[in-house]
């Protein structure tokens, strides 16, 4: 049976991928008493007191609501709330299987901003966090902000920052390999929606100096009409010396492409055009902008692509549990920049002298070590801005 | 340790009394592939197509949102969202132990009618169904109204329809017992909020032609001034030779009395005062409108109350979770009347003749097959009304 036959069956026989199974035994009146009424009253009235309490009574504090509009979901597109929900609660298997963290699926009957965040935040009380997914760019970026402007509660869109995280740990690793900095070399983004745009703002937060995005209709400059704001707002940053053309021009040259984009836009051509030891992250799913075998007889040295049958998968699952997991137990109200920063850095750390190699620069999903790693960057990081305000 | 300090340190140790628990294991790459990406883009591209399919394919088809806006909790009145949190944990707990039912709390952080029914519709595609709960009268009739017209799934305000459904399996018992019938009796409702109104509209429903309500100041009649609507439009159908007075005038020569109201409102004078055989239910909680002892002494035949350490405790714990499972079973969109009545006669159909008794009218809640036989009665109900459309 192929992979999409057997899900399909399985989606049948699971009927949902997640149950809620009560963490104590009903099986006496005694048990009623402490678990309901009366006893339930007396945490009742002490979060009454002190909502903050919640994150001590209540399944508050290793609770993320996974919320999608499905606008955006997977390759497929704007298929609406129901069919998105296996998307979201697999996301919710993942949470619970890799960083013991709890999720549950909110898949939303509206795509209209401000319905969508006024509904976040009265559904807000009983999360620790929200992972927003599969909202289709540009509205994703302002209902992140507007959510994380109105909650006290970390708001993070796993598209955009969970993919950044992971890239950048996976480019950290490529350079540590060809011993080049991040200051020095010319990255090329190409993909200007929410993933490639947040991946740029990472690099540059980390200390990459010379970026330049591309999409569909070439280099994006100064040039290019019909830009939205957040493209817009990445021209300030990005491509400083307004150089123009096409993904062709934009790669000559350059040291690392990273592609968000589409089934086979990369040629071997582009990628032999590009400095030596060239990198190519091609994530275009499931068919890469190039496939390794090409890019390496191009020329690339180190290949990463969004696929688990190639060596050196760009894959969130590594980074979405430990950054909730760390977040909650930090209780923060963020994830900030640096808490990105260092989860990366903590992914690409865990890739030993000894491993590192073309094709392992970052650490297997099925590592036990990652979720851990990843939680104590973010804990650690949030405890330091605590402590600084 | 009393239960009020075990209760306490039992929920800080829980830290939340439901968890997740993903239905399979993610331990390979061909776990991850089927479960999550690319597999479960197949169930997504069904369910795109007929989005009924999120029965078949998601937890939709067995789970329910349990939704309060913290407005009216336990007696503990208007304690907001975080609040209420260990209390809608603990009805899903309920919701799985009894029901097999997968629950999650919904705590919204509004208290406007308004935006709780147009947050609820647009949550609502992860859900099989909706169960209001401590929300406040009048605004919770409107609430639920609303939901019920606008959502193909079903909206249950447990506090008004269980509760309507278990006091009303109790009194066909007690008029089982005492020999009385349902058309001929005089019952009167003490408490005109919304348990009080749900409890004498399903009463009517069930064939009761007798009944008066009463609320602090005295019987509801045409005299009383400041009626809301529910209660105005409970004056068509109820009280019908418009008698005026106190409680202790209602309850004069009454054949039952159903408190849902206040601690100690009722006295043994107005008990003795009723027929013979008279049927008292005092369910203010924790103190009953009068205890069991003073009732009996005064010339009672049955008495109930909230209570689990007396005899007839009235409990919702043996409706809702079968009502659910049993709406779940059959993709109900409503809880109907006929649905609820039949709840009700299943309840108390568990009782056999040679269990009934003064002290045992009502099945025990950890009797195994209570949800089972709510629900099958649920199910035929809504199967028989699918087939008349």
């Amino acid at each position: 049976m192929d992979i999409a036959a057997e899900a399909l069956a399985k989606h049948a026989e699971w009927k949902g991928k997640i149950a809620f199974d009560p963490k104590m035994d009903i099986a006496t009146r005694h048990d009623l008493a402490v678990a309901y009424t009366p006893g339930v009253a007396e945490p009742c009235k002490v979060i009454a007191q002190n909502p903050e309490a919640a994150y001590d009574y209540t399944l508050k504090g290793n609770t993320v609501a996974v919320v999608s509009d499905g606008s955006a979901v997977l390759g497929l597109g704007n298929i609406g709330p129901e069919a998105a929900m296996p998307v979201m609660e697999g996301k919710a298997v993942l949470f619970k299987q890799f960083g013991g963290v709890d999720a549950f699926p909110i898949c939303l009957d509206t795509q209209d901003v401000d319905e969508i965040v006024e509904t976040v935040i009265r559904i807000a009380p009983a999360f620790g966090g929200i992972n927003l997914e599969d909202i289709a760019a540009p509205r994703c970026f302002e209902i992140e902000a507007r959510l994380n402007d109105a909650l006290d509660i970390p708001v993070f869109h796993d598209d955009q920052h969970g993919t950044a995280i992971v890239v950048l740990s996976g480019l950290i690793n490529a350079l540590r390999l060809t011993g080049k900095s991040a200051a020095d070399v010319r990255v090329v983004v190409n993909g200007a929606g929410s993933a490639g745009i947040a991946i740029a703002k990472l690099m540059l937060a980390y200390g990459f100096a010379n970026v330049t995005m591309c999409d569909r209709f070439g280099i994006v400059s100064s040039a290019y009409e019909g830009l939205n704001d957040a493209q817009r707002a990445m021209l300030a940053v990005t491509n400083l010396d307004d150089r123009q053309g096409t993904l062709a021009d934009a790669m000559t040259g350059a040291d690392i492409v990273v592609g968000v984009s589409a089934p086979g836009v990369i040629t071997g051509e582009m990628v032999a055009s590009m400095a030596d030891d060239a990198i190519v992250f091609a994530m275009a799913n499931p068919t890469p902008e190039i496939f390794p075998d090409e890019a390496k007889a191009a020329g690339a040295r180190v290949v990463g692509t969004g696929r688990s049958d190639f060596p050196n998968q760009v894959n969130n699952v590594i980074a979405f549990p430990g950054i909730f997991k760390g977040a909650l137990e930090a209780r923060a109200e963020r994830i900030t920049e640096p808490m990105k920063l260092a989860a990366a850095q903590a992914l690409a750390d865990l890739v030993s002298d000894e491993e590192l190699a073309e094709d392992f620069i970052m650490p297997d999903p099925f590592d036990a070590r990652v979720a851990d790693a990843v939680a104590a960057a973010v804990r650690a990081c949030a405890e330091a801005e605590r402590a600084e305000d």
